[in-house]
């Protein structure tokens, strides 16, 4: 079982990465901080002669990391009651790969996969929050990854998260979930 | 009554800003397509001592741009089930700029309009749209803007949104509202 | 196409009902008003040794009424945020149903139907009532209905829904649907 | 700190009652369980002259039973993605209530309660039950009860509900809070 972290966070040690980084201590885990790569917003060209051209930018050496896994935890702070815009911006992008030669089984290899949604945010998370999680779960449906749990966490101030117990108690229960599929 | 449109698509003429443009047809509107300037995303530095820095892009000469409307209309085609990436990139950095003393009255301006928004998507938005809804409706609501009225369009290959006759009506029926208030 | 108007409000002539019958006008249609019945709650019976047990009350007339038919319209005003709890009443017994040997092909006659939900509500109800479309939604694939469209009207004050338009514009179009099916 | 819980479900000793007894051991609390009362549904009287008529069963008995207490929690097993049609009709009939001249303070003593949700279901209720904890925020939001939490369970089989141990977590947090202000 191979699992990567996609973090979408705007900041070293933020909330929602104290959180996940709680989930996979001591586990061998691959971490993709999107904010350090250089991700261009798609460009929809489903209904062009050219069709999508290559954004020359980091996404794809992104998606050739996060095939090899087995587990993908989307990490990411609770901006403006959904997910961050760096991390819409990447998964965006998937309309492309889904048309992109060089990735013909993209979706394939995608739909072999089981997800995690680790979310932060100071604003009502458990209530406000679940829009998100809807989104999320349309999204994993529509490309046959399994949603196989998600955690919304409370947290504003810096490490303010370490106090929601539930929030730890759940991530507690996903390390084990992941240690004992190893 | 001036009327900005904030146009988070990412080609021309897409089902979305047909449809924006049904509403808006003889009007005289301020059009703001995101992608065509360099907007970085946020970084949350709320809880770091320099605070936000200015990210020397193209950010806030939009703000600029809006601030002197009295209405918003927020157009963007639904990808995965939200707005575009490009879009949520814009609206995280007003997290800034609520911070910014360059724009001390940022939330008391925006509190004083109203916004529509204008969405198209291809899979069943009619449900599928809903959280974003939810959403923006959160966002609206955080930051004090009067939610007036949304348009879920139908549409997936190039200028089918024309055929979907509910989002036509509603779209008739903003332009009322924005004429006679004019 | 036969179609069944379920009416789950609880007064004559209610703003959803006038909604509804806009929809149906000229049209030759069942209308089954919930609250002339004697519709018991369930009684969760799944996992006892005797089962569910004939509730001795009107629910299964209705059940009789409806199947024969190939359109459901669910109309219902929006109390506290969702459906009546005399519409909820019925549909929770749709589980005694499905277990019930006298209705051996509930399941599967439900799924070869198509439905309508109407409801009306006035507190922001293009808002506040999107978990109930959500719902419904959950609900229809669950027993495999297909899901053909909503409308969700604003009104409070006796017959205040005549003036949402686009209320009686998507009425409209229901009609046309269920019209040019006949 | 007086606590009622306010049980929905439908037969003794199922997943929604074995979480919330486990929330509430130890601890003297008032329980009610809805379906041993006759609650008739409302009929909307709003409208007309006579005004809202006594409808002659125990509704206003167990409002009287819970307006003395501090904390409510409402207990109801997911039915079709909503809490049961037996407590929809019980939250249904506050609309009579809050104009009722017997209980002129009504939605203000209501609005000094603090309510927590408990509810188990057996399809992806942590998905699928989403819309229905929307639904009671925007019901305690309209009456000014502070919402403090909700579990939502997963459980089918009987008992099944003991092996969710996010749930059992999160009992045991709503039970410390419980004790803690007592």
């Amino acid at each position: 079982m191979k699992v990567v972290v996609i973090d979408g966070g705007s900041r070293p040690n933020g909330n929602t990465e104290i959180l996940t980084e709680y989930v996979i201590q001591n586990l061998t885990v691959e971490k993709i901080y999107l904010k350090d790569y250089n991700i261009q917003p798609i460009i929809d060209m489903r209904h062009s002669m050219e069709g999508f051209q290559d954004r020359k930018d980091d996404y794809n050496s992104i998606i050739e990391r996060i095939l090899p896994n087995d587990i993908l935890i989307f990490s990411t702070p609770i901006y403006w009651y959904s997910m961050s815009g760096t991390m819409k911006n990447f998964i965006d992008r998937w309309s492309q790969t889904l048309r992109d030669p060089k990735y013909p089984d993209f979706k394939n290899k995608m739909a072999s996969k089981t997800a995690f949604v680790i979310a932060v945010g100071g604003d009502d998370p458990h209530i406000k929050g679940l829009p998100m999680i809807q989104q999320f779960n349309y999204i994993f449906d529509f490309i046959g990854i399994e949603f196989a749990g998600y955690i919304l966490g409370n947290g504003n101030k810096p490490e303010e998260v370490i106090q929601d117990k539930a929030a730890l108690f759940a991530a507690t229960q996903i390390r084990n979930k992941l240690t004992e599929n190893k």
